[in-house]
């Protein structure tokens, strides 16, 4: 419970909180159907990646920018955090999403609210085809999460903010999300680590790092290799 | 009053004129309703933004491209430039933004000059609802310029130019630009600088900087950890 | 025949099947005809160019992510893989070719089926004509990755995975794929190799390239300069 | 006239062909009007700016992919290359241009031939509007470019083939493009290299330059501060 005393962890808890509001607040917001016709596609698509990209450019050093509990799910399986930090984002992207949805509600004029661009089902598409459709976005989602994040790379990346905003976009051009994200983080999750790109950690590390006992192994700053950034201001 | 008497501190302000007048130009000039039918969001987002990030690239180095009053508040409320500095930005700002008006007016023909793409609420939109938006708009914007230059970071950031013009145009597609940028500016810094990533200044530091006593700190020049790029060319 | 012993060749192959399973998934899916009125050009040539970019940000490091026969072709004309490696790296691009086509059909209603989106000649188009737009269109897209894979710059080129995605988009904004992408793939190769910017390879140098005997030289990690990073995990 | 001997030179000479020929084959194919209705701008404006940042990323190294006589002329202004080869490399563009619209028409049906997206000048546009705009459109794009390839910059600048593509979208979103470019692209180059970022350079310096005699000065890499990447197979 080491983390609990950490003003850096809370700082990591905040920045969750407030990148799922803001990401919820603007996706949403630009999904509003403001004038008539069909929904454009690519705005909206493009609108959660671009919000999804300012997300990590803002906060991807403080707490990683997860915004989404099937994010830290799969970080959760990978044995790259504790269970106490895992939760307490959980949390915190659950309170941030209801503010933002709240906020967004809020200053919206009543003829516009409609359904606040929930996601429905095109009609004829069944729950299992839409339940599979959705492993299959989480799954190259979490992917590119993880190969993008991982330090053990060392090439022409490029922006991690906008890799992961770009992995969005894609999911959204294609569109229906519903259920089964927590399915495809963790099958994601396990693909990479122990398929694709494997990680030998031994059973008791992946557990003490579970458990939170290993202090600075991922303290949420997921750029390059060097030392971590948030040491000169942790712990204050 | 030393950076009166500096060539690096005028080439700066002449850039912020140069790109305010550039911004205003290309942004509302994109958003010209050359074609009848709906205005096309994304196109006048994507403007707005590719006309930040071009600036960016252009003069970041020069004057940090600020290229907006409220960024500049921002900047200030972070102790980041002198009051000197930040007054003549702003003016600058603000008759580069009167010329890029005038230079569009002046060349686009008398058929098409409607309202010249100003912003309207959509009706129903109240002025607090407008204000409320608007103050989270350039909330995020803000934090993420910040995130964005701030030189303790070591990661894979990618493009400063395109990081904060496609945080514009998030902005952009969401909408309603009324008032509250120095609100939203202000908040934004004293949020990354004091809760999410706190720097510590001490308050001597802080008036110092602000009065314009330290050279060099913090001459425009928003990129990397090296030395500063202006050194050479400085006070010719 | 080394090769079929190392635990990253065959990584590498499940990369390439698994990649190219997700490209053609994501790629048809967002071409699918869900609305009426014309198909949007510009959000299927992002829809196809975003999937490159994640496919190569996910498995660049793995299996270099060619995702098509003709890409691996053109790195075989180059002598930068075994014979062996391209015909494994074919066949998996066949097989996940076949199966993100199945797994798209299956999760669609059957009103959406439709064509799945193959490309079709426009009316009045020559086979010649389009097979001379094919082979410009790969020429293109392989001395791109050519040029963003080469080993030998060391300049600001930004993400591979954009550059890539963002070249293939720029082909579908054109249109027409049919035949030739063979063609266009190995002449691309010797053009970039022999005219362009040239190797000094000698032909028994090619030769050991082309029979696997080189262990090491290209193992598919196509980023920067610094040491394989699969060495860590290599023939476990 | 070293530098006629030089193969490094020719393949610079053949890299602005041909980066030219694809330039305009695929930005003139993308606006091509296939289907009815309003020419889709955002479309046309991405298809030119990533055909040119596709040029950049695929022979920048080679040549610099000016691919445009405007920019050859502000390098030439700016004493970053000699007279013979700025001659030379705007042969190479003219001639590329014609045989990218020749490609493209003997691709074209004839029913879709049209007018090959020429520029039209807005009906109530006067020829001096459009000039003005041209110069101010010209003059963005090159002190982009000169601010991206300025080989003292050293920060977070991204890709160089997406700033200077993106700058070119930037201007294509807002539409003219006729005569003046030689204008702007004088223009800008003065403005960046004496007014922005001076370089000190004596007269007999830029003399020196544009008379070809000092080798290896530019030899069309702008990427970096590293060794030139040429200097290896540099005169076979």
């Amino acid at each position: 419970m080491w983390e609990l005393r950490s003003a850096s962890f809370w700082r990591a808890i905040f920045a969750e909180f407030f990148a799922t509001l803001f990401f919820i607040f603007f996706g949403l917001g630009a999904s509003l159907h403001w004038a008539p016709g069909p929904l454009p596609v690519l705005q909206v698509a493009l609108a959660f990646g671009l919000a999804l990209a300012t997300s990590v450019q803002t906060v991807g050093h403080i707490s990683g920018a997860h915004v989404n509990p099937a994010v830290t799910f799969a970080f959760l399986v990978g044995s790259q955090m504790s269970l106490l930090r895992a939760f307490c984002y959980m949390v915190a992207q659950l309170l941030g999403a209801v503010a933002g949805a709240a906020v967004l509600y809020s200053v919206t004029p009543t003829a516009f609210r409609g359904n606040l661009a929930l996601n429905m089902l095109h009609s004829g598409v069944s729950v299992g085809q839409a339940t599979t459709v959705e492993i299959f976005l989480t799954l190259q989602f979490v992917l590119c999460i993880f190969a993008t994040y991982d330090e053990r790379r060392n090439g022409r990346l490029g922006s991690v903010a906008l890799a992961v905003g770009f992995s969005l976009t894609l999911g959204h051009l294609f569109g229906v999300y519903w259920v089964g994200p927590i399915i495809g983080g963790g099958l994601g999750s396990l693909l990479y680590d122990f398929l694709l790109f494997p990680r030998l950690k031994s059973v008791s590390e992946r557990l003490s790092i579970l458990k939170g006992a290993r202090p600075g192994d991922f303290n949420g700053q997921p750029e390059g290799t060097g030392e971590p950034v948030e040491l000169k201001t942790q712990d204050l």
